[in-house]
């Protein structure tokens, strides 16, 4: 097998046991009222590549950890992650139509639905947060930073500031601004969640950070990148919706060539970075080629 | 001073309180980015009663204590109402216009500002629950308490079923079922909490936990009698929006003057239950006159 292939087979395996944790974990769809519980699984369980649980758990396991302790924390971030997806797709944002193949929450269910439907979401990541198994003080920081990159002054920070910047001449720290808050922090926490759960030491913690942020913006420059030459029906989405909307993407900015070059120069630091664990980060790297040839 | 004249005053007291709390918690109207800040603000400020803190704080009070270790944990309980509010206000769920007297935040800000403002508050309040300064266990069931009653099995499902039931002919079961979710299981919780951070024996949280349910559904069936017969204009909300939605009321299934008995009953049920504490009850006695003559 390839390192490739191994990455590939790691991945699903993952993303099966974050699967199976949050059907577990959720209100099953039968429950009274039903169109809720439906909806709150239509757009989790429509596909999704489970980043944000995998880097967790990955992380984890690089700090010589393999128990499932991890497993609620990792899942909570595709939670969170998946009620900011329902609420993008509404019309009050991004009025889009597909999500992850599928319809998206608003076409199936009408926009109230939607709406509620990912606040609920909202709600139980903070209830799988909660069952988290660690010492409650230690819970509270998690919970905090859960918090923290998702507010204002974090992931909806940087959806406002995209907002903003819809059809202007934005500076490079506007557009640096907004990758860094839309994704970068989340992806950021999701590498630190695993090293912090892992009780790994504090310049551990760091190097992961740094990691966490050269794979955040890589992956949203990647994303600015697929909307472009992406292919929609590989990405379940449609694509050239930044360009319509005037948004302020990397390519837009910096043109095609040079936000490539931004893609391979932060995979490069990243690899570098984690390949301070050598082998043992084997998934950490590979990750890095993972992300950026998803689909282009 | 009669006794609803001290009532109103402590009212005041405690609402002032709760607004330099959340004032000085949330991040500063010009914090970048701006418009998100001023959003959040917006609704919170433009004025509101302040009934679930006020209950929390009193019932605090209750069971002997003054300190303010119960203002985190009060102010809370408001910004997750007003989340709700900014939500509930939206196109794709009620469209109101007008919210506590000034333009609904959709209406200033646009609706996906308005959205994101709501998915903002609902985040402050978790940091804020986060603040509130007791043992870490006590704290994550406060937590778990608070994400349960606002979810998908508390008050957004009372919100489905009330979107699901509409112009349907309903059983007096979904009209329990919605007032109870959709409205005093809030309330309850705002009561409970106040017992709780007081350390209170398990009978007297089981006995405000009854008296908060029926003060929340006395407050709900009240809300459906001002949507009939309420003064808009010191509502400062438009009124008849639920008959021309076709809600499950109270009014539309047991007729007017059903509904208003309703409400003595439940008036006389809660005075009866908190009046078990005699005169040191007297604000939570006076309490459900002042919801029951609130603008009717």
């Amino acid at each position: 097998m390839t390192k490739m292939m191994r990455l590939k087979k790691d991945v699903k395996e993952k993303r099966e046991l974050v699967n199976i944790v949050i059907d577990r974990f959720l209100p099953r769809k039968d429950e009274y009222p039903k169109v809720i519980h439906k909806a709150i699984r239509h757009t989790l369980f429509a596909g999704g590549k489970r980043v944000r649980p995998y880097l967790t758990i990955t992380t984890y396991q690089l700090f010589g950890h393999m128990d499932k302790k991890i497993l609620p924390l990792a899942a909570a971030l595709e939670l969170l992650h998946t009620y900011t997806l329902i609420h993008d797709d509404l019309p009050d944002l991004d009025d889009d139509t597909k999500r992850r193949g599928k319809k998206a929450s608003h076409i199936e269910f009408g926009e109230d639905i939607a709406l509620l439907s990912g606040d609920a979401l909202l709600l139980e990541a903070f209830k799988m947060m909660l069952m988290v198994d660690t010492e409650p003080n230690f819970k509270a920081e998690l919970i905090k930073e859960f918090a923290e990159v998702s507010g204002s002054e974090g992931l909806i920070g940087g959806q406002v500031a995209d907002i903003k910047c819809e059809n202007k001449d934005v500076t490079p720290q506007e557009v640096e601004y907004i990758h860094l808050n839309k994704t970068a922090k989340m992806i950021t926490t999701s590498v630190r969640y695993g090293a912090m759960l892992a009780n790994a030491r504090k310049d551990d913690i760091e190097r992961v950070t740094e990691y966490g942020k050269c794979i955040g913006l890589m992956f949203q420059i990647v994303d600015d990148i697929l909307d472009i030459e992406g292919d929609p029906h590989k990405l379940g989405k449609k694509t050239g919706t930044d360009i319509r909307s005037g948004k302020a993407t990397y390519p837009k900015i910096y043109g095609m060539k040079k936000s490539k070059e931004k893609v391979n120069e932060l995979k490069t630091k990243a690899k570098e970075i984690i390949g301070y664990y050598g082998p043992k980060a084997e998934y950490l790297q590979k990750i890095c080629e993972y992300i950026t040839t998803r689909r282009f």
